[in-house]
C-alpha cells in the first residue's frame, strides 16, 4: 500500500455493505489499490462484520451508517448497499464532507437523481462516482482510446447486451420487485457504455420489447427475462440492446461501436480463460460464469481510479468514471424503456 | 449432366435476365445442377447474350420474355429480373404453365404480392419459389437442422444482419428511388430468416430507426445507409434486424437464433477462406467482400433445391424454398419496417 | 459441359477405380469440370460398374486396366488405384499416349519413382500429375499466392499436420502391412506443401519419433498412431510435421508458414461450417470428420486444373499441380522419416 | 497486507535485483500478495535502489547480496539476478537459512545444478524453487486440471512454443554468449510445460534444429533465432517444440496436449486484450507484446504461491512451483538439444 510518494495523500476508505460485491470491493482497496487505506467497515449483520474482522486488515467495523459518517478519520465511503438507499446515503455522505463512490444505479427515481444532483452540485470540491465498472475494464478502455484515436471513423451506432447465465434457482424473479426490470437493472450499463463510446449524445427516442422464455414468475410483475431495445441519440447516432437472465453459456456481456471506417467488438465470445478444449463435440471454449469473472479487472481498476481521483490525480483513468449527470441519464433512458416495453410504444425523451 | 436415373425428369429451363447475378445463375443451371438442363436465356441487351452465347452450352436465345414463354421445351423459368417486373412475370410464367423460380423480392407493393399468390393458387401443380438463398446456405440449413432436432430447446429470438462493404460509387443510391429502401432491399433476408428459423410466426408490431452515416444521397429518398429493427411475432417471439450499406470490413451477413436452452450464430466473423494472417498488425482473417462470395454454394443448392422440387423430388432440400407465402409476408414486415423508419413509432400488423 | 469455346479442346477421360475417393472423383469429371467428359471407367468390381453405370453419364465400362488404354478416344486416364499399382499403371498410360492424373502417393519405393520418372521423360508432351489436393484448396491457394506476394518476407518453416479423427474400426491397422506407415501414407501430404510454399529447397536432414497411443497392433509393422519430425532443408529452411490416426474432434489437416515478416496459418481450427454453438458447455464449432469434407472444393479444383492443363491453358491453376519429380521428392522424403523413425537416428538425405 | 488471520507467519522477503523483471516482482511482493511484506532490496546499482526508495514501501536496501543475507529480519530471498549467479546465491542463501524464490535457470551447467541440489538436501525445511511461472498462468492451470480430472484421456504428446517480437534492437544477440542459446533460454520453459502437463516422464532422446532467419550475429556463438526441436520420454511420451526470436505479430507462447481422448491448447492466438477491429484489412485482434503482458498474472500467482508454500500451506497452488530437480531436468534436456542443433545428430539422455 503505502507507497512512499502517495503517503501523503493517502485515502482513508470505509466500505458499506458486505455481500458478495461488497467483500470484493472490500478486498480491493484493502490489498490491491496504491495509495488506499480501508480503515472502516459498515454491515447491519454481525456475520458480515465478522468476516471483516477476520480478513481485511483491521477496520473500524460499524453496524449504522450514520456512525461510520461520524468516523473523522474516513475520507470516502463505497457504498455497496440496496439500491433503493443509494440517494439518500449519497447526500448524507457529500454532506458528512466525504468523497462517495456508490455502486449503480443512482436511484431508479428520477426525481431523486435530480435531488441528488441538485444537492451534490453543493460540494464541487468532493468526489461522487457511480460504478459502471465496465468503463475500466481494459478491452472497454482499449476501445474507448481507439476510437479516442480515430481508428474507426465517426462512431455512430453501439450494439450492446448485458446477459445472464440462466439462474434456475431464480434470485432475479423475487428480486423483481424493487429490481426496476430488466432494463434498469441490466442494460443500464449498455446505456452507459453507448452514451460514453458515442460521445454522450443525448438520447432523443426509444423503442422496446420482450419475451418471458422461462421465468413465468416475472409476468406479475411486468418484467421479462429477455428485452430488446432500441436507442435513437441525437446527431443520428444508434444503439441497440439485449438483455437476458436465460443464456445457457454464461455471462455473455459484450459491446460493439461501429463508426464511418471500422468497428470494434469487446467480448465477443465471452472466453473464460485462454483454453481451448478439443474433443468429439468439437472445438470450444468455456465461457464467463458470472460477471465477477468477467469484470475482476475492471471493479480493481474502478477502485484505483476512484482513488487516485481522490488524490487530485488528473491520468485519464482519474477522468473515465461515470459522474451523477451520466448515472441519471442511464436512469432516464431506462425508465423510458420499462415504459416502452410496457405501453408497446416508441416513447420520446 | 443427365445421369441415367434422372434423365427422364430432365428438367428444361430457361433463365431471364443476364446481368451479374443472372450469369451466375445460368453457370449453376448449365452446368452444376444434375436433372438441369439450361436450354433458354433471355435479355434485351445484345451483350448479355453474347455472353451466353459464349458461355452457356447452346441455349435459345430470346430478346424477349415473351418469346421464351411460346417456347414450348421450357419447363421452368428462372427469373434474375429487376424486382417492379416479377410479379408480372411470375403470373405470366404460370399461365404458361411453366414452374417459375424468381429473385427476391416477389415485389414491394403489398397488393400485388396478393395478387400473385391468388393467381398461383390456380395452378397448384406448379412450383412458384422466390430466391431467398439464405435457406439453402450449408450454415444455416445446419442451424435449421439443429434447432429442429431440438438443440437449442424453443427458438424464441432472432438476430439477424445484412450488412455490405461501403461502396463508394454509390450505387444504392441511385438505385434509391426503385428499391424500396434499405429494409426491403436489404433486411427482407432477415426478416425470412427470422420466420423461417423461428417457426413462421404471425409478426404483430415492429419499430425502426437508422442513420445516414455516409451517403447523404439517401435522405431526399427517405432511406438511410444503417438501419436497425425490432420485430415482435405472436407467442412472444422476437427479432432485431440491422442493415448497413456502409461497412469497412466486407459483406458481414450473419445471424443468431437464442432458444431456451442454448444459442446459435451462424456466420459470425464472414471469414473469405481458412488463411489468417500473422503480421504487425495482429492476426487476422480476411472477409467475404460481397453476398457472391459468401452466398455462392447457396445459389447452388438453391439451384438444385428447385429442379428436384420440380422433378417431384421429396426431400429435405426440395422443401425447403420460400413460397410465395413467404413472400409476401417478408414484404409485409419490410413494408411496416420502412414505415416505422419514416413516422419514428411503432407500427402494429 | 461442353462450353461452346471449350469444345473443340474437350478432354475425353476414363477413370479407373471406382473406391469410395474413385466415386467423387468420376462425378467430378462427369458433372462440374468444364471441357471435361468422362467417356469410360474401370473397375475390376461388378458393384462399381453398376454404380457407374447408374450414377455417371453413360461411360463405357471396362473391367480391365489394359482394356481401357486400348480405348482410342480416352485421352487421358484418372487413376484412383491402390497405390502398388501406381507407378506401372502410369507407365502404361504413357505408353498408350494418354495424358495421366494419379492419385498420391507415385510410389512408395524410389527406385520406381526414378523409373516412373525415367519413363515419362520419353513422353514431354503428355501431362502426368500427382494429386497432392492440397495445392488446390482455396486457402492453401491463397496462401502459396501471398507468400509469392511478399505478404510474410521470405519463408523459412513450415509446419504442417495432418491428423485423422480416431477410427475405432482400424481399418489403417490392417492396411499398415502396406500403407508405408503414418509417414509415407499422411505426412507426405504436409512434406509437398511444405516443398511447394518453401519454394522447392532440396531436403538435406531429417528426424522422426512416434507413439502409438491406441492402436496396439500396429507396433508388429514398426508403425505408430502418433508420429512427429523434423526436416532440414537447403538454405536454412526448415519443417515440422505431425501426424496423427487418433484425433477426438476431426480430420485436423493445417499448415503454418513463417517468415521473415510475418506467418499464415492455414486451416487452424478445421471448422465444419459457419455454425457456432452456444450452451452449458461453452461455445464450440463442430469439425470436419474426414478429409473428404475438408477438401471437397479442392478435389474439384484439381480436376479443373488437370483439365486446363491438358487443354493447354497456361493458367496459374494449370501449372499447380504437383509433377512427378515433386512426387519422387516426397517419397524420398518419407521414406527417410520411416528410417529414422525405427532407427531413432537422423537421416541425412 | 497483513490480513489478521495470516498476520502470524507473514514472510519478510528481500529481492535482489531491480532490472525491469525484478521490479514487477518487487511491486507484486510489496503491494499484491497477502502475508507477504517486502523488507528488503539489494541491487550494486544505485539508480535501481532509488527506485526502490521511491517506489517500495519503505524497504530496507542493499547494494551487496551478503549483507541482505546477512539481516535476520529477512525470512526468504527472491533472486532477479544474471543467470550465472543463480547457483551459488541460492546456495549462500540455503546456507543463510533463508528460504528462496529464483528466477529461471537454475544454471546453465548441469554439474552446477547437481550441486545445487545436494547443498538444498541439507535443508529439507527450506523452500527452493525455481521461477517457471507459465506452471501459474490462470490457463495453464486449468488445462493442467483439466488434464488431471481426465478429461483428455491419458497425455501423450505436448506441442509447445516461445515465440518472440523481432527485437530489432538485437539485445539477445549481444546476450548470446551467455545466454546459453535459444533452447536454453526460451525451449526451457516449453520443457518444463511439457514434462509438467504429462506426468514428468524422463527424457530419453532429442533432436533440434535451426535457422537464422533475420540475426546473423548470432551464427558466429552457434545459435540460431528459431530452434525446432523433438523430446521423446519413456512410456511413449512425446513433446515437440518451437522457439523464435523474430515473429511480426508479438509474443507468442502457446501449447497443446494432445491425449487418447482429445487434446487442450492454451494461449492459441496470443489476444491482447478482448478487443476485435473491424477494417479494410478484415477482423483481427492485437497481440501481447511481450511475455510480460502474457504472463502478468502468472507472476503474481507464483509469488502468492511461494509465500503460501512457506507459510506451510498445503493448497495446490503451494505445491505446483518448480522444483530445484525439475529445473535441473529442463536444463539436462535444453543442453541436450544444443548439443543435437550443433552435431546434426540426435541426443540420448
Amino acid at each position: 500500500m503505502n507507497a512512499a510518494a502517495a503517503h501523503d495523500k493517502r485515502v482513508r476508505l470505509g466500505v458499506v455493505g458486505l455481500g458478495r460485491l461488497g467483500k470484493r470491493h472490500a478486498e480491493n482497496l484493502a490489498y490491491r489499490v496504491p495509495g488506499a487505506e480501508l480503515v472502516a467497515a459498515c454491515s447491519p449483520l454481525e456475520e458480515e462484520r465478522a468476516w471483516a474482522r477476520g480478513t481485511l486488515p483491521s477496520p473500524r467495523l460499524y453496524d449504522d451508517y450514520a456512525k461510520l459518517l461520524d468516523d473523522s478519520e474516513v475520507d470516502a465511503v463505497w457504498l455497496v448497499t440496496p439500491s433503493s438507499l443509494h440517494a439518500q446515503q449519497i447526500v448524507d455522505a457529500l454532506r458528512a464532507g466525504k468523497h462517495v463512490f456508490c455502486e449503480k444505479p443512482l436511484s431508479l427515481d428520477l426525481a431523486e437523481c435530480e435531488r441528488v444532483l441538485a444537492e451534490a452540485a453543493r460540494f464541487p470540491h468532493l468526489q461522487a462516482t457511480i460504478g459502471f465498472m465496465r468503463r475500466f475494464d481494459p478491452s472497454y478502455k482499449d476501445a474507448f482510446d481507439k476510437i479516442a484515436a480515430g481508428a474507426i471513423g465517426r462512431p455512430f451506432l453501439v450494439r450492446s447486451q448485458t446477459t445472464d447465465k440462466n439462474d434456475t434457482d431464480g434470485f432475479f424473479v423475487r428480486f423483481a420487485a424493487t429490481s426496476g426490470g430488466i432494463f434498469l437493472d441490466c442494460t443500464v450499463h449498455d446505456i452507459d457504455v453507448a452514451r460514453w463510446l458515442l460521445g454522450k449524445p443525448r438520447a432523443t427516442r426509444v423503442f422496446a420489447a420482450g419475451a418471458v422464455a422461462l421465468h413465468e414468475g416475472l409476468r406479475e410483475f411486468g418484467d421479462v427475462d429477455n428485452g430488446v431495445a432500441i436507442c435513437e441519440f441525437e446527431g443520428g447516432k444508434l444503439a441497440m440492446f439485449y438483455a437476458s437472465r436465460t443464456q445457457a453459456h454464461g455471462n455473455d456481456t459484450h459491446s460493439e461501436v461501429i463508426g464511418t471506417a471500422g468497428a470494434l467488438a469487446v467480448g465477443r465470445n465471452p472466453r473464460a480463460n485462454r483454453v481451448e478444449i478439443y474433443d468429439a463435440s468439437g472445438i470450444r471454449n468455456e465461457c464467463t460464469p458470472s460477471f465477477f469473472d468477467r469484470f475482476e479487472d475492471a471493479f480493481l481498476h474502478e477502485a484505483r481510479a476512484f482513488v487516485a481521483a481522490v488524490q487530485g490525480g488528473a491520468g485519464s483513468e482519474a477522468q473515465a468514471g461515470a459522474t451523477l449527470a451520466d448515472a441519471l441519464e442511464a436512469t432516464r433512458i431506462g425508465n423510458a424503456l420499462r415504459q416502452s416495453l410496457q405501453s408497446g410504444q416508441a416513447v420520446t425523451l
